[in-house]
C-alpha cells in the first residue's frame, strides 16, 4: 500500500508520500513515490504515485524519457503549454500502460495493474495547479472546496486533514499537519512506512522550495508522534464529560 | 456501509453502532444493527452486525426464533453453557445463511452476501467476553492486547481509539471516546449515519446497564462534535513548530 497527500495552499503546494511497497506482508521494500521535473524560472512539475509498482515505475520511466528526448514525441512535459495539458499527457500514458498490461494478462489485469497519480505544478504566467489522475486516464483538479487529494491508504489520516486544513496556513504548519496525518496512518497500518518524502512548491518558485526525506530517526518526527498522542489525550479529556441520562 | 465498535473495559463492555444502510448513495435507510437478549441475573448477550442487510436480518431473525422456541433445536442462545458456545452457534448460523445465498446465486454470492458480527456478553459465574465473528463462521476473542473490535467502515475512527483507549476508563469516558470515533467517521463518510445506538453491559449486571439512541439533535453529541474540532486544532497548534532545515 501507499499513502500520498498533495495539498493546495494560498502560498503554493505541499506534498508528502511514504516509501513502502509490499507484496504480501513479508516482502517489503523502500521505493521512492515522489518525482519532479523543473525548468528553473519557467515550470515545475511533480508527481506522486500509488498502485502497482511496475505500472507506476513504467510511467515514470516513460516520462523521464520524454523529458530527455522530447523531439521524438508530439508533446513532452517541458513543451506542454499548460498544466492541464501535462495532466492530459500523464493520464494518457497511465491509461496506456495499464491497458498494455491488461491486454497481456486478460480481464483480470485491469484491476491488478491499476495505479493513480497526484500531479502538482506551475508554469510561468499561470497559477499553481493540483490534479488527481485516475487509472482510466481522466483527472480532477483541486479547488477551494476540495483543496487536497490523497491516494493509497487514505482513511486513517483523513479526519485530521479535514479538521486541520486552512488554505492560509504556512508551509511549516502544513508540513506539520501532513506529518500528523501520516503518523496516524503509520500507527494503524503496516503497509505504510517510513521514510517519508516531503516537498514544498512555493508559488512562482518554479523549483522545489523545500525537499526532504524524513527517516526513522528524525528527532522532530519522533517528538511530534509522542506529543501528538499526549495532545490527543489532553484534547479528549478537555471535552465536556458525558453522563448517562439515568444516573 | 456501517460502523460498529465493541470495547472491553475492566468494568464491562461498551458498544456503539450506526444505523445507516445504503444501496448505492441514493437509497438510504435507517435500520437497527444492535440487538440483545438477556435472562436477568443469569446471562446477557448482545450482537452488532455489518454487511449485507438481508443476511444480517436473516441471522437475527433466526436467533430470535431460537430464543423463543429453544426446545426445537439442539442448543438455543439461552441454553449454551458458555459465551464461546454462543459464538460458535452464531458463527455457524452466519456461515449457513451466507452459504445458502451463495448456493442460490453462484460463486459471486459469497462476496455479495457477506457479513460480520460483533458478539458481547456474560454468563453468570464467568467473565464478560467479546468476540468478532467472521463470514466464514470462525471467530476471535478480544484480549488485553486487542481489547476492541470494529466492523464496517473502521479506518477513519481507528486512530483516536488506538490513542484514547484505556482499559480502566469509566463507562462515561468510553462512551465519549466512541462518540469521538464515530464523529470522525461521520464527518468523512456519508455511508455511516446518525442515529447511533449505544449500550453498556456492566460486569455482573446481566442486563443492558445503559442503553440509548443518539439522534441528530442530541445536544451533547452536537457539542462534542464542535468542541472536538476545536480541541483537535488546539492540540495541533500545541505541537512543536516545524522549521525547514535550510531556513
Amino acid at each position: 500500500m501507499t499513502y500520498c497527500v498533495g495539498m493546495m495552499l494560498e502560498k503554493g503546494i505541499v506534498m508528502m508520500s511514504d516509501t513502502r511497497t509490499n507484496s504480501g506482508v513479508d516482502n517489503i521494500s523502500v521505493f521512492r513515490k515522489m518525482f519532479h521535473w523543473s525548468k528553473p524560472g519557467e515550470r515545475m512539475m511533480a508527481v506522486m504515485t500509488a498502485g502497482n509498482l511496475a505500472t507506476t515505475q513504467a510511467v515514470i520511466s516513460r516520462l523521464e524519457e520524454r523529458t530527455k528526448a522530447p523531439e521524438d514525441r508530439s508533446i513532452g512535459l517541458f513543451e506542454a503549454p499548460t498544466m492541464f495539458q501535462v495532466a492530459t499527457e500523464i493520464g494518457q500514458m497511465l491509461r496506456e500502460t495499464i491497458a498494455h498490461r491488461q491486454k497481456a494478462n486478460g480481464e483480470a489485469g485491469r484491476r491488478k495493474f491499476t495505479a493513480s497519480i497526484i500531479l502538482a505544478g506551475q508554469i510561468a504566467g499561470m497559477e499553481p495547479r493540483l490534479f488527481m489522475i485516475y487509472p482510466e486516464g481522466n483527472f480532477i483538479e483541486a479547488s477551494y472546496d476540495t483543496p487536497f487529494f490523497q491516494i493509497g491508504e487514505t482513511k486513517y489520516g483523513r479526519p485530521i486533514l479535514i479538521r486541520g486544513y486552512d488554505r492560509d496556513m504556512s508551509f511549516e504548519d502544513a508540513v506539520k499537519l501532513l506529518m500528523v496525518s501520516f503518523d496516524s496512518t503509520l500507527k494503524a497500518n503496516l503497509s505504510v512506512g517510513l521514510p517519508l518524502d516531503m516537498m514544498v512548491i512555493g508559488r512562482d518558485d518554479f523549483a522545489a522550495t523545500h525537499e526532504r526525506r524524513l527517516t526513522h530517526d528524525d528527532p522532530y518526527f519522533e517528538r511530534l508522534s509522542d506529543e501528538w498522542g499526549n495532545a490527543l489525550r489532553t484534547a479528549f479529556h478537555s471535552l465536556p464529560p458525558y453522563s448517562f441520562p439515568d444516573t
